[in-house]
């Protein structure tokens, strides 16, 4: 049976960090689909389409990852896609207390459904999508988080 | 002298996370005063007459335990109740580092009120309102979490 | 009936910051143990008769406050005191993640028995009984961080 | 060649925590800039103009430190400023994972550009600029947190 | 090719946490390796011998499970079993803090090893190795937190 | 007036991690003194002249570091030799609070020693040196992570 993993998130840009965890994520699973959370009446920084283009850009030729876009319980789309797992990427404490009860709730809605945890790498942990766009809103240079051109 | 204990917060929703906090501090309390901050200017996602209707029924027969809206200093709040006790959950890390700060201010504002800590039993610190609420708009089953229906 | 909370600990020495925990917890109980942890096969930095002789001075003429050496499971001595409750002090998140263990083993143990806990008064949070034996091995002055002189 | 430091942030109100940290960089640098940030479009509870005065005022007569307000990204303020040091307040675990994340992508920012971390006072380390808007908005009495009359 | 895991520790004793964080494995790889790091300079609390057939038996008749006892660096041992995955539980941010570290250095030690993690189960989290020897020691029941009997 | 700062530590080695603080550190001070704090009744996995050796040879040529042995209070230390700084390295939350209280107590005994952190740069940040050494004892490869060839 394939092992389908979800890697959800708002993906608000998609960063190197992301990249990691998609492509260390491949040596456990069969297929990524990369989970973008997205509300239409919600704003979003970067257009959910352009950020399609780049992680399907980034990935091109790896049939392996998928890129969606969803607006329901993550817990819902992992069933609808036949996923078990979802994986996540843990960056420091902060993240970790977050997400420790983000899983614990998916595993109520879904039974059985299992987030596999990635820690991120070193050098990529400083970088969050939030700290990007605040850099990109002031006109620095964000080339060095981002696996793609802007 | 009567005990009585004020146990501040949002509560939108109510959870089992809070109502065991309130059943605990039974132990240690002649008096337990859910306290719903609540300002008219401000939306909430679950009415706080509905609220107030749902904790007061979860807690029926138990006169030891009052709900009251507020919207005012907590510590000043307890002044006026005669209440020289707060009562406070902690899930994880994170919440310790906020309860502290607010602990020792509410102290400053009100010499000699003291936040007494109840650990939030583990099967329970998963739940917070806000993933309640994430999970209700969109349509999830909410009821495990709660002391009441909905 | 009586409120009593037993406050476990190793006392090696007993410090101001574990004096303000007892002088708060006689706010909310109507006796406080302070309970010594002590077997007799392990040294300590300080002997037991002696620390045992200046809490007792420190709480001279308050007949809430006793100190016992014990040697067996905390659980368990709250049982023959009949004890429903150990109060402990939190200092920050390290101290946080360990008691949370702690207090979930102690319900398994003794079904019933809470864990109440205060948050250390910020200028006696960096007082550690272990800083302290260091301190004294090389000779500082520790006057500061006790309620007594040694 | 002179040693300048910035302490960036939004002082919304500047505190005694803020004004602990200055005194103390005076120690380590021959100047302190505190540097408001500041978007027009945004909403400040306390006005620019007004921190800026009681800023001022607090240091009155020495001359080691300035006052700017600013709209754009701190590593490039430095840079500006000749300033090669970015000067921030630890109070607990929480602004450590924040302020590791920032300190990095502003080296990337501004290779070189080194943040000094100084752990907050034990007393003041509970005051944040939030929980006093909380306070105030309240009609509380701010004054023992900030080094200036309102 | 087969998907192998080692999941390392000292296993003095093994909890029902380990077993749970086996039985989860089992769902992402073909084989689970529980490697027992022993020293035989080094006491423990629990005989190897004993702690090894206690597993077996935990796991009878499921082959993906195997039990070995190592005393060499866990990133070595990995290479002779061609197990390019380790596996390890989190319970809280202490945890966190100490795998991150070990994860990163074994990472250096073999390129390409990952360690993927799961987060305990919230009612096995406060369940330690440590404490369960403590419980032991004190002949407190600690049948509870074992998935066998003593 | 000079400034110095101490940068106190077992050095049991002296890691990349140590000399990115070394250097970093002669960017705020005059004079950087790596200070091994040292019982001659403890035994260190590396000698302490072994330890000196490789430091004096990681600066060579630049006077504003020194190295010594010392076996008093830090405090006292620092007042010896005029210095009115530490200097500290912070990984991770575990450290935060471990230095939080350290530098406090340091502050009661010598009133004005500031203690300066620095955080690690994160592709060094896993690196400790009782990792270092258990990497070592099993005859791994630790060049990786020191100045200097062992």
């Amino acid at each position: 049976m394939k092992k389908t993993a979800i890697f959800p998130g708002s993906f608000d840009p998609f960063t190197k960090g992301h990249e990691d965890i998609v492509l260390r994520s491949l040596e456990l699973f069969d297929e990524v689909i990369v989970a973008i959370g997205h509300n239409s009446n919600k704003k979003r920084y970067f257009e959910v389409d352009f950020i399609i283009g780049k992680i399907n850009a980034a990935f091109e030729g790896d049939e392996r990852v998928k890129v969606i876009v969803y607006d329901e319980l993550t817990a819902i789309l992992a069933q609808k896609h036949n996923a078990r797992y979802l994986v996540r990427g843990l960056r420091n404490t902060t993240d970790f207390e977050y997400e420790n009860s983000i899983s614990q709730i998916n595993k109520y809605l879904n039974a059985g459904l299992e987030t596999v945890f990635l820690i991120t790498s070193p050098d990529l942990a400083p970088i969050s999508s939030s700290i990007i766009r605040e850099v990109h809103r002031y006109g620095g240079d964000v080339t060095p988080f981002l696996p793609y051109k802007l």
